[in-house]
């Protein structure tokens, strides 16, 4: 059970070209993603009316697409415009298609009530093209519930052992507590870990000539949306200092694909070192290395849920924001399926 | 469910050497089929009534089959006729054996009641084994049950679509209407192109200098055999003229193997080049690469049905013919089960 | 479900060397060893109780076990010890641990209530690790219900079937009737092949002039302990006449890892040849082989069991070592239960 009524980011840009046709699926359901000629994307179900054939073996024709069992052919808002052999078309001859919007690079579906899809609520992820920030789109298939994902971003003590030899460096980040607010749909946590290591990326980065403080200040929409600065700078100057500070600005992006299994789409741009590209690359390196290690132990700890999911767990101080998050998420799928019913 | 009563395809001759003890699933049931040493076929089912063990991984001893687990040898009627260690044979030490016949170079099994059993209403497949026809032994497995299959072989407008490189050629095949014909146990579909461009290996084969004519009359029963003379001749001649004319007989076998996976065999003779082995070689490799495109087309279709089975699909003109012959399925099955009640 | 008041072997010594953290299923539960500073062995549930990791991901630090997804640290009695950020550590945090010993070269696990866990009752396992006593540790993994392989150990008659080339040699082994002692916890099985032909790997070993006499006496637990002298000696001699002879001590222990799987711990000692280690050698060799036709007939009679679970067998004579063992796990086990309500 997913919150509908959100737009999810469903493909970068560069998956969908002018003759692409895209399958995903999405909250459990199978979608393809194309583009009219005038380069708007459009997102339709993944199966043909007529004999449910999978219309991702389809055929992009202009701003159709022609189902290639047999031949029938869609116009980009689901209506059926052509039975071969038959010039009457059935009136129930359509699929259903999804509000679709691209903004910078991503590509965001409304799986939802199309009424309430508002882009105006689509989150601001500027730094993935933007001439004062430098980024390279990244993308995980996670195998677990993307609520053991959003677990893993609102406690980052893990960093000190999860990422030991590429976030972390230190347990100092695990032994600082964070401040956590609640926002509307969403939680705001804030961590400085002052007088500390750099993590060994920062330090390949930013050649500190010792110890540093770093601070992270990030929401985490209840609908999986993670947008993040983060930053480091030598103990000796002022915190918010940037001559010499490494500051980062991360847009992540988990869209459920089933219950057991999520997407994971990641930008983590940086607005130093403009005029070099190998450090843009070095920072990509770090980050898809770190999700690897968040990815193997959360695909773990999924099998090991699994065996018994009605265990109780035992909790402690660092899963304040964790446990306020899902309560919020119950809240918001609670309210969802009450407007349902009202309709 | 499948119909039981009816001989199926279980396997081509070759299959089944002399030494051979192969096991195949048919209508769900594993069996294993070997050849008596007077060649007659036997099949068994592929369980020892000792300890289960599959007969599979047994011995051919003359007319017998040993289970090599512990011993046990079984005749060709089923019967246990040795036990090591013991001379007293249990009369319930015997193991299920089915009516079996060979006819050209299939191997038929009837899963049913034996009583039934009447290998006079085999079809006919004479082009298999025919002094006048050249063809070449075809199998594939498709991961998909047997009536998807069949709807595919009920309307042939799929080949503008799916076999657009290999059997289509034109959109006209799928503007066409064709003739259905209700039989007793089956339904009859002739369908006539005129004035069309040939299909890619009919161009092949045929080198027509320019338009043809081309036909397709076939048979198929509700229990998924398949027969069909089909036919091009260049728009100069008439329908019937056999001089320059490429005629095929195919012989299609769709034997269930679970009810989500189906054997198909096939045979696609020639009647024309009869000294030409590569025409009879052509003419498989094309008709192979179809079946590949259609396994391809109908796994995906599964797919996308199991996700929702219950759905509803909106029929075409073009279904009439396959919507008739599921309710022959259903009135078939259903005529079996109250067969069995009354016994 | 199984007897889980007994010892099972989880490892062989050396799978858990100072830093290893092994991760093994048994009985269907996770577990992960480790050993301790002095290298005694350490028995621990594989989850975290903070929020499900898999301690098999975890680190060892001195006695203790670090869980390395947010850093909580037990110690080999399960009590956490350390919840970085907190100095608080909830009374609940806690992971379950087995009692556990090493004998020998087996380390050996109890899943059952620890009350009852008393190393007196171990097997006696000499010959693995013994000066007058050669061998070579084995292990396989049976995709199949223990049972299952305790039944293939019950009845030797299959070696004349499955190991026609390996143990077996001939069908005389079949057809001698064995002799079946009741014990208090399992069965002995006494069979004396008199005036044979030797199996295939005792004439590589033994170099006899003519035919041999055979005999095995075994016992098996209730709970897959196998512990099997076995000899051939050529028949010119006395049967215990040890000159020449060519005698075994076979330690087999079979420890359920899930009701589909088996873990499969062997040694096939020889009391012979004790200077030539390519004796040892080539005796593994046959065993493992042996035990690859044993896996191979029994994982396929598992898959047709399965199929029909309750269908019913057609015992034979050879089967009554088998049907009096599965009686008595059946008792073992009602005890079990029966003991667990009474507390």
């Amino acid at each position: 059970m997913f919150i509908r009524n959100a737009w999810y980011v469903v493909a970068w840009d560069f998956e969908v070209l002018a003759d692409t046709v895209l399958e995903r699926t999405v909250l459990g359901e199978s979608i393809v993603v194309y583009r009219k000629a005038d380069g708007e994307p459009v997102v339709m179900e993944n199966r043909c009316c007529h004999r449910g054939a999978p219309l991702s073996l389809g055929r992009k024709e202009g701003d159709c697409i022609r189902c290639m069992y047999h031949g029938m052919k869609f116009d980009a808002s689901g209506r059926c415009v052509e039975v071969p052999g038959q010039t009457l078309i059935p009136p129930k001859a359509k699929v259903r298609t999804y509000p679709v919007v691209q903004r910078t690079r991503w590509i965001w579906v409304w799986m939802g009530d199309p009424a309430h899809a508002d882009p105006a609520t689509i989150a601001d992820t500027f730094s993935i093209q933007h001439p004062k920030w430098r980024t390279k789109p990244g993308y995980k298939h996670f195998g677990a519930n993307v609520l053991l994902i959003c677990d893993n971003l609102l406690d980052f003590s893990h960093l000190a052992y999860v990422h030991e030899k590429t976030f972390g460096g230190s347990s100092a980040i695990a032994e600082v507590r964070h401040e956590v607010t609640k926002l509307d749909h969403g939680i705001r946590i804030v961590r400085k870990v002052p007088d500390t290591v750099p993590a060994p990326y920062h330090q390949r980065l930013g050649h500190f000539p010792g110890r540093v403080n770093r601070w992270f200040d990030y929401t985490l929409s209840v609908t999986g949306m993670f947008i993040m600065t983060a930053g480091v700078q030598s103990v000796d100057r002022a915190w918010d200092d940037p001559d010499g500070a490494l500051v980062f600005h991360s847009c992540q992006a988990l869209t459920p694909e089933t219950a057991d299994a999520t997407h994971y789409f990641f930008s983590h741009a940086n607005n130093f070192a403009l005029d070099d590209a190998t450090v843009t690359e070095a920072s990509y390196q770090s980050v898809a290395a770190a999700f690897e290690e968040d990815m193997r132990m959360i695909q773990a700890q999924a099998k090991v849920l699994a065996r018994d999911p009605d265990r109780p767990l035992v909790p402690i101080a660092a899963d304040l924001a964790l446990t306020q998050y899902r309560a919020m998420v119950v809240e918001a799928l609670a309210a969802e399926i009450e407007a349902r019913r009202n309709v």
